[in-house]
């Protein structure tokens, strides 16, 4: 207990230290995979940010690595406060775990509602708690890399790029369509499934015209 | 044991009877979320594949949505092999394990060069690793969405579109050359965490041209 209370005052007083004379426009929570891309393009652009972790190794990695970043809890209220939210812009919601996501929203909504919140999803339940926070802006973690991954094999297949590019937009389309009409019925186990299986039979037709023109199997 | 050993058997029975008809010109192994995804899409243009997954409360999940996909480990021989791999074209490694991603990629490897590996990489130490097996293609999970959400930030803040697109096409570009550069001397951390600092140095440089035309902070 001792060394826990010394290690969460030790890092309050690190964290107001740095962070004082920063006045950050950008508070980044989360300084992971996701997290670390906007640090590294906030820096590239010389925009500032303060970037808050609570993985004590994490942090020591990066900042092997030339980062600035801080340790510290960002669902609590005195870290954010000495981390400037009061008067920064954005708040950067790059947390991996879903849990300690949606409570450091609804922290930041709770005491900076004029923070835009930007945050990072893992999956749709992920996504429909954040809609229900109403945050600015969601998007998950891994979808726009795995359609991307999927216009590379059509590509490899030998569909024309305009055919991938045209079938990829349609598919984030109705993606995002589905989300909204998933979300209406979450709490509903077969409304949420029948929405589903809708869904899959609407993406199909949505696609055919596509099909037809650009797949022959070699088969 | 006796459960163990009753569960591979009938695990690979049905993987077996199943696939027997498929054909499939697709492997996916891991249907998570970017399996699914590939899923998704493959279906919607009639492309025949053969989903695997090792978590069984996930396939039940999954299944309940429509979806047909097989319980069973995709780095083991025999059940790649009713899966179809020898007939196969393509190996969608969409597995989010990384010493499990790796041990599969040297059994297709090993057992079926003919088949090309798409490959989901968690970080950029799997993407090391996945290099040096020469699998055809690899893409990080959270690389893109991140990239992109970046561009949504700095479009929010006043950005022109224009602006936004060629900053991230140059980081995208950057960040490529910067992963083969640290491939190269990943055994060798003083090494790796200069070129890495060099490489922070030559973002600035590559993207200072935009920075001064795009971004002027209103405080």
């Amino acid at each position: 207990l001792h060394d826990f209370v010394l290690r969460r005052f030790t890092n309050r007083v690190v964290v107001y230290d740095q962070i004082k004379d920063e006045a950050p426009e950008v508070i980044i929570a989360g300084f992971g995979r996701v997290g670390q891309v906007f640090g590294r393009l906030l820096k590239a652009q010389n925009i500032p940010f303060v970037a808050i972790d609570h993985d004590s190794e994490q942090i020591e990695l990066v900042r092997k690595f030339g980062n600035k970043v801080y340790y510290g809890d960002a669902s609590r209220k005195d870290l954010l406060e000495a981390a400037g939210a009061r008067n920064a812009r954005y708040f950067i919601l790059a947390i991996g775990n879903v849990d300690v996501s949606i409570e450091t929203a609804e922290t930041i909504k709770e005491h900076y509602p004029h923070l835009k919140i930007f945050a990072r999803a893992r999956n749709r339940g992920h996504v429909y708690e954040l809609m229900d926070l109403d945050v600015h802006k969601i998007r998950r973690e891994t979808f726009d890399s795995s359609v991307l991954f999927v216009g590379d094999l059509f590509i490899d297949m030998g569909f024309a790029p305009e055919a991938v590019n045209k079938i990829l937009d349609k598919f984030r389309v109705h993606d995002e369509m589905m989300l909204k009409e998933q979300h209406k019925v979450r709490h509903d186990d077969k409304s949420l499934i029948s929405v589903s299986k809708q869904g899959v039979a609407q993406l199909a037709q949505v696609l055919s015209e596509d099909q037809v023109k650009t797949y022959i199997s070699p088969n």
